[in-house]
């Protein structure tokens, strides 16, 4: 990668780096429309201002930076999203746009005159920390969300995302999604695949069938020095015993199953809790492996909650049917690239607007392969083969 | 009981039953030194001034409310705390305050004369539920906890004891303590000994010996969705583990073990958590059953990191041996009271002053034998006899 392009890419990230940074822990705090979240808005409207792109936001949180004549049609659009997981990595998400505001410069550079407009984007709470629904931006935009039920979706202090948005959210926008004729998200790989290939990036094939899955576990607040044993109803017991049924039907099915997330009530060092609240995060090859794996996690809650005198309840909180990213353009992009292909079991909001119109993922290598924790990584000369290989494929797709 | 003293009790009850109260959960929310708790120290200053009762603060945290001629030494204390578990119940704690100046009124009402003062006393943090260590006011006034550690304690939003104190705490008063003859706390019965016994009132003999232990696990913070199982090494396996475990020693030994709250960096629905932090609270008849089962719950945590590749990590927090009330004092009461005689596993303020006075605890019955919980309960007349056997023994005590 020429050095320059390696220059201007750290350039361009240390505008953003320290926004939203947690000195202790390393990760970030970048959740959607809180002061770090909105501060990388106000730097993406500038950085569409400063190359002469008018920006579009679709009331559903989402923004749109365009470059080319508007009733052209057929735009072709790229960009991810800001908002992380609590001490999340620095990548996932903002590398994409990022890259995309770059891959702008290298066409520019380049002298590309696009027959079709190039949009940039940035998606809104794709991670879910915040409101619960990962891809709550994509999933409006696309109506896979009803506006009505995702207004009333609140964070963990009480605030609505209608509150958030400082509106009802606008929900499906057929209007904008039939200007576009193809979606490429770049974003960092979470995984060591491209580590054990010794490639820079990647095109991604598919996306596994995955969701989440709220177990609601009930029992009886009670004192911790004075109750018998034998008189608990201890939700906490059910769910630990969930926790490691999860990981072992998981296992047995070759899937991926965590608890990551828990709440506990009244989480007093001397209480018996009257209620732990665990989320499952369970994904697979096959949908029916992971219809298996999450009924076979029921059971046995179930079972043992019985055991405990507890009672438990399952709640679907979001699932996401297999992607498989369209053939056709995966194809032409790893031959334009000379680039693997892969799958990957991390959702995005190039899943969602799979149904939609033709979209590709590229992935750049992370040397760690950690995401989703402090510890992710991109050497600065992957990110800005990233920004290659992203304009070698827009300046592809907006030509013809 | 009088129906006269069940309905002074009620009115008195009143005026405190709404202050921290959760409209949601029907348990309170008075941690030390927060609006609540405060609104009840200010309610405390002004029953003494309608008694006129000068008040004392010890530099802790703790207030003290005086009858009589200071000068005269040899006072009886009698009194709780304010302060409440997460959604703790309404009795625990401030039923022994509200007893004390009931019991002032009755032995006024009765013309007594008392040779000794008597103290009606407020203790600062018994639950431990915002600095972590429980019986934080008595154990400094007494000097069982150092000062300087005390006052660079921090509760979840890293504000320090000193700066709630106002100013770094004074640490032990062996000056007030000399001053003081015998301690009687009244407090909610914890478990329902007394409805198996159909008594409303009961003397304490000892408290359990008890303490709490947190357990660090870290591991690999990481993708929930990319992460392959085998690759993991996730604390939140190891945490499940072990709090399965400690049930199981428990129950093996005749012992109490709760893991009743935990911690989770980063909880988030879609990252393999890079640390679970649980607090175990134990207590056993016998210190060392208690020694036992927290090395056996270490033993099984270590065993079961090794096979996660986690790490673990023990700490004791808060250890209270075996506490046996003054045998003298319990059969007094006992006899004066013609009331049974218990033991429990719950820690209180008597348990540590107990080591420097002849101390006592009463014992109202509970229906419902829940407590550090909404469903917490007293009837008012149980109350009421609470209030008049206490006013017996303060008589007793500050007549000879």
């Amino acid at each position: 990668m020429s050095e320059d392009l390696t220059a201007r890419f750290r350039k361009l990230w240390d505008e953003i780096a320290p926004v939203g940074r947690d000195a202790r822990s390393g990760g970030y705090l970048r959740y959607a429309f809180t002061e770090p979240e909105l501060t990388l808005r106000d730097w993406f409207r500038e950085q569409a201002e400063r190359r002469g792109m008018p920006v579009t936001a679709d009331g559903n949180g989402n923004l749109f930076a365009r470059w080319g004549d508007p009733a052209a049609g057929d735009a072709v659009l790229t960009g991810s999203h800001f908002d992380s997981v609590p001490h999340g990595g620095a990548y996932d998400g903002p590398l994409g746009i990022v890259s995309a505001f770059l891959a702008v410069d290298e066409l520019r550079a380049a002298g590309a005159a696009p027959v079709r407009p190039l949009v940039v984007a940035a998606f809104a709470e794709e991670e879910g920390a915040r409101f619960g629904v990962p891809c709550l931006g994509s999933r409006l935009l696309t109506g896979a969300l009803d506006p009505g039920r995702a207004a009333g979706l609140r964070d963990a202090d009480g605030v609505s995302l209608a509150k958030a948005l400082g509106d009802r959210p606008a929900g499906a926008r057929p209007d904008l999604i039939a200007g576009w004729s193809a979606f490429v998200e770049l974003h960092v790989e979470q995984g060591r695949a491209l580590v054990e290939r010794a490639a820079p990036v990647a095109v991604a094939s598919a996306i596994w069938p995955h969701g989440r899955w709220r177990f609601d576990f009930t029992g009886e607040g009670n004192h911790a020095g004075t109750t018998r044993m034998a008189d608990r109803r201890d939700p906490m017991l059910t769910y630990a015993f969930t926790v490691l049924a999860a990981n072992k039907e998981a296992r047995l099915r070759g899937a991926h199953a965590t608890v990551g997330r828990v709440a506990v009530e009244s989480n007093a060092t001397n209480a018996i809790p009257a209620r732990v609240t665990g989320w499952l995060d369970a994904r697979a090859a096959e949908p029916e492996t992971l219809t298996g794996l999450v009924e076979a996690v029921r059971a046995k809650a179930a079972e043992r909650a019985r055991r405990d005198g507890t009672e438990v309840a399952l709640t679907e909180e979001s699932a996401t049917p297999l992607v498989a990213f369209d053939g056709g353009l995966a194809d032409r992009l790893a031959a334009l690239l000379a680039a693997p292909v892969l799958p990957t079991g991390a959702g995005h909001d190039a899943g969602v607007l799979a149904g939609h119109l033709p979209t590709a993922m590229l992935f750049v290598r992370n040397p760690t392969g950690v995401s989703h924790a402090p510890g992710e990584a991109a050497t600065d000369a992957d990110c800005a083969a990233g920004v290659a290989a992203l304009a070698r494929v827009l300046g592809d797709l907006t030509r013809a």
